[in-house]
């Protein structure tokens, strides 16, 4: 009976993806602790990218930073 | 000073019923453990249905699957 | 199929307290909502007084400082 | 590497304020514990009036109600 | 750069159940939508008993419930 | 009447630096935000380093990781 929150940005993830998160967390929950998938909940948050921050910037600020500091990658 | 979270699926409720959640819970935790409803924080957030999994399935999959597999409920 | 996170001061509230507020915001949500108890899960977290602030202080600060504003109540 | 959630009403803050609180939120955790900025996670969450409670009521109610009490505030 | 909250009973997960959720999760946000692992942050809160709801009731209570209804299982 | 939750690994923070991250908190969402101090709530978890993950691993085989990887820092 575990509660998964999963928290992204939001950014296009398909409701595809989004049921294959599901399966997947609720598979390794099984897996992993035995734990009965039929009462696992799974909820999902999108923010957008300006609700969103990573060391010290909102993270579209922080990939160009990222960005501009390796060039190559 | 109580903080409560309700995560619900968004399909609808109104202001309404919404006020009426925020004032039973209030309500609930003065008479339970005699809160101060003063400071009593709810917080509601409503989850699009492919942001909410069940059973390892979005909700809108595993209510199908449930009413496939109770017809006469 | 609601998820509800109740957090309150760790200050001796019973396993029959719990067993109240759980039973409560269940049928709340029943009620209001008509959403389907079987699958509706309450989370209490009770947190230490050092870990709670409200109005910038620690709760215990913060409740000495309300009755010493507020000496009749 | 802390991870810090700000729930706010939806009521207008603009990206320069939402920059300027993940910036503070990350140098508090930075001064006063020491935490890496580069792994600190902020996360804003804005909710629409009906879905924030205090004192037992949405909060459009809860304001209009300290109005009523308090005139000269 | 995801923020997972898995959330289970206090029932004796170990260490290594625990690093093998973070890894599945974090492997399955990677795979699933392309999401870093290296900011990806899994937190893993375990509450006792008393403080954990389903149907309506405390966990051990709703399993002993079930138990009761399906003796075969 | 923001709330905010602070979660950091559980590694002896004192009351006295708790205090200080709820009162610098709640300050900046008075000076940002003009958010009302007094009902601004701030929540702290403390989380042991098993159930923290970053980088696909628990917190203390993630800092040994990077520490084998950058030995001048």
């Amino acid at each position: 009976m575990p509660y998964v929150n999963i928290r992204i940005t939001r950014e296009g993830a398909t409701p595809e993806q989004k049921a294959e998160l599901i399966a997947g967390v609720t598979e390794l929950l099984q897996r992993v602790l035995a734990k009965n998938p039929a009462t696992t909940v799974v909820n999902i948050d999108e923010l957008d990218f300006e609700n969103w921050g990573i060391g010290g910037l909102p993270v579209l600020d922080y990939r160009a930073a990222q960005a501009a500091k390796e060039p190559d990658r």
